[in-house]
C-alpha cells in the first residue's frame, strides 16, 4: 500500500502524536519502483512488511447480538495470518447466538485452515481467573465480567497475550464491507512498521461515513468525534501554548496497539474507552505530571492516525446513545488532572448547551479498569492458557 | 485469497461455463497451510499468482461525467501492477471534466509512481485510426467514435493490446468502495489462474447490492439480471435438454477477458454488451452452429463467475434505464439464431407483460461491433502506439 508520511508530529513529553496520514492506494504491487521511504511524502509499505506484522497480530472482534452475516463478513476480511479472537456478549438463552457465532467461525476457519479463539464475556472461568489474579476491576457484583466493549477488549488482550501475540487490533463486528476490514488491519500493520518505539498505537480515521437517509450522503466527521476532538486538542493546547488540530481520532473504535503499550494503559468503560486512552497517555507520559515508568519515557510512545481509502458503512444503531457517548467522552477530559478550570468551564458549557447536563451538574466520572500490569497479569494469562482448548477453533 | 472450486461446469460445445464460485476470504496469508488445489472444495490463490496475472492485466475504466471523488477512489483501488486505462466520454466544454479526470489521475500516479493511459472517446485520432483500419463499426455519422460503454471498452481493449497486455478487466467508475474494486481485480486474477484455455473470461457476481431507501436493504439480485439470467439459461436448456441455472452474471459490467478471447468477440452497443458476449460464445463455439475458428474449438473457452465477498455500493442512476436495459438484454437472445420459436414467444410475453413492448412489436435488434480481428487490428494498434505519448500519464 501507499500511505502519506506523517507531515507533522506533535510532541507532548514522550508522546509522539502524528498528524493524520491518508492511505493513497490499497496495493503497492510486487515491482519495486519506489524506495521504502520516499522523499516525496509518500511511503510504500510492501507486502512482506505488512505480513510480518499481521503474523504477530491478534484481531479482537467484540460482538453482541450482531447480525450473523455481518459478523461472518468481518471475519472473512481479516488477513489470514492474524489470529482472530472473538469476544462475545451475545445471548445464550432461547436462541443461543453465541453458539451460532461459534459455528459460523468454525465453518469459515475449516475452509481456510486458520485458527481462531472465541470466548463468552460471561464465561465464569474468565471471571474466576481475574479474581484469582487480583484483577477485580473487571468484575461486576454478580461475580462475572462486567458488560461493555472495554471489558471485551481487555479479555481479548489477555487472550492475545496468552497466544503470544505482540500486537492487538480491534475491529467492530457490524461492518458491511469485508474489504474495509482488510484495509483497517493493513493500516494497523503499516502504522506499526513506521513506529520507532515498542509502545505504539494506530487509530483509524474513516475517510467518509456514509449516512443513509434516502440518498447517500458521505459525512466526513461524526458529530461526537468532532466535539471530542476539539476538546482533546484544547487539552493539548493549554499545555503547549500552541493551538493544534492534531487529534482527529478521539473516538476511534477501530484501533490497535502493541502489547507493551496495552499492558500499561487503563481502559475506561463504555464510550469513554477510546478517548481515555489518549488522555491517560497525556497524563502519564506527557511530561507534565510525574511518571512512574521511566522505561516508557525513554522509548516514547508513537501514535499514528491513519485515514482509510474506504468509507465506513456500518449498522445504524440509532441516535439514542449519542448524548451518552458525548458525555462519557468529554468526562474523560473534564476529570483529568491535566484539565484546567477554563477548559472545565468550556466543557460544562458545551454539555449544557447541548442539553445533556443541567446547570450545576457535572459529568459523572468514568469507570476505569486499571492497567493489566496492575493485576497479576501473568497468572491471569496462564489461567486462560490452561483453558485454551476450550476456546480454540483450530483446523 | 480463498475461493470455492467450481462445483459444476456446464459444457456447451467448446464453452465451459462454470457455476458460481464464492470468495471465502479476501487474504490467504504468507504461510502455506493449504495446498494450492485442495480436495476440500476450496482453492487457495496465493499472492504471487495474483500478482503474476495483475502484471499482465490492464484495467479499463470507462467514465462519463462521474463524480471525481468516486473516480479517484476507483483508481486508488486498482492493484499497482495493473495498467490503468481510462476511456472518458466526459464533457470538454465549459467545465472540462476530461481534463479534471486527467489531473486527478496524474496526481495519483505521481505519488505512487505508476503508469496510466487516458484517452477521450471522441479523440479524432482514434476515429481516424479506426477508419484507416477498416473498423468502421466503431464510428458514428459525424466520423467520431460512437457514444456508449461498449465502444469505450473497445478503445480500452485496443490500448491494452498496444501496451502489450494479455488480459483486460473492466471496472465501473461509480463505485463507492476502493476495497471492492481491489477485490474485483483480484477475482479476475484468481479466475484466470484457474483457466485451462487461453480463451477465458471472468464475470463478477456481487454478493449483495445495497439498496438505499431510508434503511439499508441488501438485495441479492438486480431485477434485470434475474430476468436476463432466466432466459439465457432457457437458451442453454433448449439445446442441452437439461434445465440449468448456471448463468448468474448475464449483465455483469464488472468482467474481464483474455486478449485472445477479446479479439474474437463481437461487442454489442448499449446495455446489450455483456449478455451478447455470452450469446455470441454460445453461437460461435457452442457446437450447434458451424464454427470458423477451429483453434478456439480445440482449446475451448473457460468462463468463470465469481461471487464477491464485498457488497456492491455504486452511484444510484435512477430507474429510467431499467426498461431499456431489459429490452436490450433480451433482444440479444431473441435475435440469436439459437433461439427457437417457443423461447421467442416467452421473451415477447415477458416484455409485453412488463409493459415494455406492445402486442405485435418485436425487440429491435442490437447494434453489434464486429470482432476486432475483423478489422486490420494490428494496423489500428500501431496507430494508437504511435500516439502513445499523448495518452500516457507516466512517472
Amino acid at each position: 500500500m501507499f500511505i502519506e508520511s506523517p507531515r507533522y508530529t506533535e510532541r507532548l513529553g514522550s508522546v509522539r502524536l502524528n498528524h493524520v496520514q491518508s492511505v493513497i492506494a490499497l496495493d503497492s504491487g510486487l515491482k519495486n519502483q519506489l524506495p521504502p521511504h520516499s522523499a516525496m511524502g509518500v511511503v510504500k509499505i510492501d507486502e512482506e512488511t505488512i505480513k510480518h506484522y499481521e503474523d504477530r497480530m491478534a484481531i479482537v472482534i467484540p460482538v453482541k447480538d450482531e447480525k450473523l452475516k455481518l459478523f461472518e463478513g468481518v471475519v472473512s476480511g481479516v488477513p489470514q495470518d492474524c489470529l482472530v479472537i472473538v469476544v462475545s456478549n451475545s445471548q445464550r438463552e432461547k436462541v443461543d447466538r453465541f453458539r451460532m457465532e461459534g459455528d459460523a467461525l468454525d465453518q469459515l476457519c475449516r475452509f481456510t485452515l486458520r485458527q481462531a479463539l472465541i470466548v463468552h464475556q460471561k464465561d465464569p472461568a474468565i471471571a474466576r481467573a481475574a479474581m484469582d489474579a487480583d484483577y477485580n476491576d473487571l468484575l461486576d457484583e454478580d461475580g462475572l465480567v462486567r458488560d461493555g466493549k472495554s471489558e471485551a477488549m481487555i479479555i481479548g488482550l489477555l487472550m492475545a497475550k496468552a497466544a503470544g501475540k505482540e500486537y492487538v487490533g480491534f475491529v467492530d463486528a457490524d461492518n458491511y464491507f469485508p474489504g474495509a476490514v482488510l484495509e483497517y488491519v493493513r493500516n494497523y500493520a503499516a502504522g506499526f512498521s513506521l513506529a520507532q518505539s515498542r509502545y505504539s498505537m494506530v487509530r483509524i480515521l474513516w475517510q467518509y461515513k456514509p449516512k443513509i437517509s434516502g440518498i447517500l450522503y458521505l459525512r466526513k466527521w461524526g458529530r461526537i468525534s468532532e466535539v471530542t476532538n476539539k476538546y482533546l486538542n484544547s487539552l493539548i493546547s493549554t499545555k503547549t501554548g500552541f493551538e493544534t488540530e492534531v487529534v482527529r481520532t478521539s473516538n476511534a473504535g477501530e484501533h490497535a496497539m502493541s502489547m507493551q503499550l496495552a499492558e500499561i494503559l487503563p481502559f475506561a468503560s463504555g464510550y469513554a474507552g477510546e478517548p481515555q486512552e489518549l488522555v491517560s497517555m497525556f497524563e502519564n507520559f506527557g511530561g507534565i505530571l510525574p511518571t512512574k515508568d521511566i522505561k516508557v519515557m525513554e522509548q516514547g510512545i508513537d501514535i499514528f492516525q491513519i485515514e482509510t481509502r474506504n468509507p465506513h458503512l456500518h449498522e445504524e444503531k440509532g441516535n439514542e446513545h449519542l448524548n451518552e457517548m458525548l458525555l462519557s467522552s468529554l468526562s474523560t477530559i473534564y476529570h483529568s488532572p491535566l484539565c484546567d478550570e477554563e477548559l472545565k468551564q468550556a466543557i460544562l458549557a458545551e454539555l449544557i448547551g447541548q442539553g445533556i447536563l443541567k446547570k450545576g451538574e457535572e459529568p459523572p466520572p468514568v469507570y476505569i479498569n486499571a492497567p493489566l500490569k496492575k493485576g497479576k497479569v501473568l497468572q491471569l494469562v496462564e489461567a486462560i492458557q490452561s483453558d485454551f482448548d476450550k476456546y480454540h477453533v483450530l483446523h
